[in-house]
């Protein structure tokens, strides 16, 4: 699937001897929630110690690096956002001094009435520095006139609306949050006598801690003196988990609100098999994402799986296009298609989700030049038409393909022979397929356009705020 | 599979107005050939341009770096080797004037004469920059007193012994060569009216040259003024293609020696398959190389394939290992054990290889770690016991894990439950179970020790060769 | 002189198609005033544009990075300061959004009452992010309610106590201001239709701009739509120029308060020869900052000027130690000793102040192991010993060698034949000697400890801030 | 003086536990014989080590860089050249293996018949990676067939035209030798149980070693054991000893061909001011190189010494020139003119000699725009005409502004008043007023054009070479 607002992934440890290596490899399990930017700051006890970059974790993070990152606590953030916003000055985790000292904070979600607030700020004196929600959030618990951190935090906390997934840390305590919607994932883990938080469990297995729990929607944990506290201090909401962590965002080997990722993607796939069958000789994916629900597919229909489309996985950030690019180098640098699989054959391509289309259209046209006979696209989620205002970058609504289109129309633009969508309740029945989703409410608004807040920013007059 | 000498790939074009923006799109695809080190030279009709650096090729070549690579002729050269002489003296291609002027050379390959005709260069007054096998054959180009740039190279080549895939620019013209073994694959192209050369026929794909035939073992051709000439200046002999290429090497998507070497990958599975049997649950391939042996297995057996071992992709060059590192992260950084698809199940690993064992003895414990009943470990090829001196980086004989251990003995050092080897006839069967490859004749020595050349270097008494 | 806080210079330019190359340029001149750090921003007339590194300006400004610095309006900024506060997050200008949009500043000099300011701000709630006091002044700003910029500012900085040469650059209008007392440089010129302001007046002389006047102390000039309008906002004070500006800092080509630096210094060293002859047989340069008061010296006693100190201008920012330190090798790789200048000599060595005496104890002793005879030392200021809060870098005081020892027990330490330093009276008598300078009022608090304000934040107990 | 060939400084020593060390200070003390590139190779008994890169030796060493270079020997070589053979492949030492194991050496000098060897050895098949004339010693050294490392180099300097100061480095000895004209300086020191080798004594003196000798010319050292042998091995020509090193190249503080620089300097300028007077009011010298001879002028004359023109040394190495460029950046980025010392004053400028012209043209304008009524240039040699083949850099014959002007007509192209160029007579007289000099024979082609040796490659129809 191409690539859609600000996306994130952040990780926390309390009480650990290389507590910045483990944040380290704990980023680096999370690469895939954000490759713009990374960064950790660890406490000493009584200091704070930065280090941010543009770039991939294991790129960005030397021994000297890790060396100047000293302390036994430590929080981290990987990024990514669209273009207009790529700059060092939003790189996260934040770190500030306000009245009660210092506090660094990486934050995964957006906030749906952050202009609004920031607006607030600026009118009784606020500057700010980024463009990021995040800033807001600092500004708001530096002017809290509760006496600790906790309260400061929920205080802040209380006036955001919208998306989130937390960890703060000052020089003393670890804070984490996640909002009472519980949008996007937030995993508590045990590592000896460390307490661990982590965007995703599959950061946990590779430091070889012990998933203990989901960090609860509206849920706050305090760690301090090695203590972990845990606190409601929200209103109840109906929750809202996301259900595009499952579709496409979450790595395979995740446990994902109680449910293994790959398990689901696979059940998507037969899912998608039983309402949108096709009369074909083989089933190929769109690696690496629309593996699983291709293998679901397949088994579902009995139709062989085939290496149909191999990935290049050498693409460097900046990749240069030659001059003669009436040709679609950009997904020819990292897609090849498999012409003795192909030729002669009618073809299932299993995607997990159709965004602008653009990709696709090459991958359709890439696959028949290679001799496919007939192209049946199989998507395992309903049509994208909505943008996500809580945490996953998405175009404009204008850019969507299934804006103004339906699957016919979008069928003669990606000069498929087919295209089957999975529906809006074969998605929701292949989810509570799983006994541990099945007392979970989601979030599928990209899909439907039902937000479950209403996005207050909207509604004032956009001023342009810029990066520097 | 882990890595084991010196590999590389080898790219050119001629008479192109984008000639070093086509061979950087070809490196890019031979990337899998070679990710140290990479260059390109290119010819302006007068004067050559050369660019060389430690790094992938998309890190590599930004748009200044192409800039100066001007003129419509050029090759390419991706490199690895094993970390002794991993150093900028030995990237290429090599520039370098001698009397007749300029002349660049990349290769493909290993001499197994290179030593001793080092030697009876050096006690003729050579002096050499670089360790490299490719050195000396630029001193035997420069010492022969033919009167054409192709007779040189003739008669160069005529006293070199062992594997070479080489591509040469001269201002004037492109020689392309491939030693009378065939060693290593070399294959000619078209785009428009240039002519192309590449290692495997990927790189055609992806700048959609169309593949014309292979360059044969022996065959020697010249570019120039567009005009390409074939000719045929060696002995023949029994010819001897490097058949782990298809074991490992070649990218599933290329055509080699005339097969696909997905369809190759996948027939080794099959015959892995009848051959080694296993009572499972599931089949499941050590990502990326295993997985076309491992659909062939569950192909054959009705096995299902499952995704029990997840890649991650973003590992960088210089990962960082933390100190506590009584745990393997080497293994974990870049392969993640899905617990509940394994959990409780009785599985089969595909891999394509076994070099030093100590890979595959994490992977195993990893698995057993994720809950895995029993674990069958099926490898698509024979026990590997013997160095490569012909272009595939292999560690010295003491150091493979099936030098002096019989599959019995390995299977209990990589503590799985059995162990099972294709056997040497079911990997040639596998082979020749294509039309295309059945008049061919493989080197697999590697496996047998039935070198199709004698090692004179060997004989040597080795001088230390450094680099600096 | 040895380097002693934050030393600073300025630079702004307003309506001129090439903004941002005259204000490299610009920077290029006053780099001696900061080698830390350097910054430009830029306005288009809507948005601001900004570049800020560590290092030199000729390094750091390449075609790239000048080249997204448009507009036609620009700032800019070099900075030294103390190793502790060295850091990135603290370079010039800073940039912020507030509510009246975006705002640059670049400071030259320091608060008097910036930590207590700071303690109030934080007390409602301002985050910071760097450790500057300029950033206070931008939250000053954030927080006024007055209707326009150049009110905002004026509000401002009537809160604020201290050393100021600030210029301000907003999206519509560029601001320069003078703090009251006028510590620091601030100069206005012309070039062609736009005006330019600078530190210092050899700023205008490599950009070929006409120097108009100085800015007046306490004086604030608007320049918006191309009009300078001038501003006398603040109560008036008795003046305090910097003497010290004369004594070192200054480059010896600008015009200072009126005066041209070389000629003061010059008649600095004159005054010095009167007040403290020597017999000997040569005078030599501490080089280069001596050079000038060692021509005076020379012209005025008739002993002839000598090349004995020879400085080495390579010093790259990060030279090596070797290992054997036993020797002095910080001042050696900066001036060697002439032997057959020095050799059997009685010598007069003049430089400009001595600060903690070790780099003079060392060239004493470079000198006298190049065979002179007698070493007279003669400093042209008095004894320096207490800490500039106004913008000079010193150290604290008990790190002055004049801190508890008088002038022959530092002759003893500097192990100098003879030490004769410039009195207070002589000093400013060779400062009076130039009419332009006779209506003027000085501060010499570094040699007498008579501040002309009360340095408030030496009363608050002092947190300790760090950077990130 | 404005840069005219390739010049360099060459470093080495034997037998000290910081060899790399004392070798990366020794060529920072060389640093103004060669800018461009720098290089250290260090032995270690059996192995070389080797370290070379573009740039400043202050900015090249890091302690990583420094940290592989082990072992008790070093030589060491700084590098200048004309922007054409500006390369990486062109930076000293040059290491290579021949038949006898390793050797680098770095080379001060041209040789006169490089390219006729070249071509002699590129006929005999040698091939060349540089265009320097230094990898044809190479080659020779390595055709030799004599026993010895030493003889092998006598044999091949032995077919060397031209001037040559070089150390050469193997696993076992250091040999220095200097070519039998002795063009170039080479001097011998000693620093406890260490020989230590470098082009000019300012090298001794940073590492606090004693100045033995001068190296002569023919003679040739071999270090060993850390016994050092004497050798005569060339047949005896009339010593050429560069006059240049003393009028612009070598450092002041340095010892050259027994004499100190600065002195002679100084001396050229009283010369100047008894052949070439002039009715002013004030001398001012081009700094820095041509402060001493204008010390000497004013000594001479009595016209006072005055500071008119001031140098800036933050000068970086890739300074960007803006658009508007009608005005002369290049020159003022380096100079500004004092405006209250020149206005209303007769000026002496007095620089060191004159190459195209074009930077003195500025310097009178810059100096005529300060106020100055009347320019008298005078230079403290005579005028330049003709290239140097023996290691100084300098321009085509046709570039010089003296090629075909005489000085009247110079003098109106400079738009001063009055120009006075140092005779022949009276340079050798100045040389020839100390002593140690008086039995010495010198070079001055430059002025001259009656070369020691006779230039060989210009009668060969040049072949193009290039650098890649």
């Amino acid at each position: 699937m191409a690539k859609i607002g600000e996306e994130c992934g952040v990780f926390g440890i309390f009480n650990h001897a290389e507590a910045s290596n483990l944040t380290y490899l704990g980023l680096h399990a999370l690469q895939h929630r954000g490759q713009e930017s990374a960064g950790i700051v660890t406490s000493d006890g009584s200091l704070l110690h930065a280090y941010r970059r543009m770039g991939l974790v294991s790129d960005i993070f030397t021994e000297d690096a890790l060396s100047i990152l000293q302390g036994r606590n430590a929080i981290g953030h990987v990024r990514y956002s669209t273009s207009g916003s790529s700059h060092p000055k939003n790189s996260q985790p934040i770190v500030v001094t306000y009245s009660k000292g210092e506090i660094a904070i990486a934050h995964n979600g957006n906030l749906t009435n952050a202009r609004t607030l920031r607006e607030e700020l600026e009118d009784n004196g606020a500057i700010f520095q980024s463009s990021t929600d995040t800033e807001v959030i600092v500004h708001l618990i530096a002017r809290s006139r509760q006496d600790s951190l906790m309260k400061r935090v929920v205080e802040a906390l209380t006036l955001c609306r919208g998306a989130y997934s937390i960890v703060f840390l000052s020089p003393e305590c670890l804070i984490a949050v996640r909002d009472p919607y519980g949008f996007r994932p937030l995993v508590l883990g045990r590592l000896g006598n460390s307490h661990v938080i982590a965007s995703e469990t599959c950061a946990f297995d590779l430091i070889e801690a012990q998933f203990v729990r989901d960090i609860e929607p509206g849920e706050l944990l305090v760690i301090e003196n090695n203590v972990l506290e845990s606190y409601k201090p929200f209103a109840e909401v109906k929750h809202a988990h996301c259900v595009f962590e499952f579709i496409y965002f979450s790595r395979p080997d995740s446990f994902l609100f109680g449910e293994n990722v790959y398990q689901v993607r696979k059940e998507l796939g037969k899912q998608l098999a039983l309402e949108q069958p096709a009369d074909a000789d083989i089933v190929i994916a769109v690696p690496d994402s629309g593996v699983p629900a291709a293998m679901g597919f397949s088994e579902q229909t009995g139709l062989p799986l085939e290496l149909g489309l191999l990935r290049n996985h050498y693409v460097g950030r900046t990749f240069i296009e030659p001059q003669q690019s009436i040709r679609n180098f950009g997904v020819k640098l990292k897609l090849n298609a498999l012409r003795n699989v192909l030729s002669g054959k009618r073809v299932v391509i299993v995607d997990d989700s159709i965004v602008r289309g653009t990709t696709s259209r090459k991958i359709v046209k890439m696959t028949r030049d290679a001799g496919a006979t007939e192209i049946h696209m199989r998507i395992s989620s309903p049509p994208m038409r909505f943008p996500c205002y809580f945490g996953i970058d998405t175009p404009v609504k204008e850019e969507f393909v299934a804006n103004g289109l339906d699957p016919s129309e979008i069928n003669k633009y990606l000069t498929s022979d087919s295209l089957g969508y999975l529906s809006q309740d074969g998605m929701m029945k292949a989810v509570y397929a799983y006994k541990s989703l099945q007392d979970k409410t989601f979030c599928s608004a990209c899909f439907t356009g039902a937000y479950p807040i209403e996005i207050e920013d909207s509604k004032i007059k956009q001023k342009q705020y810029r990066l520097f």
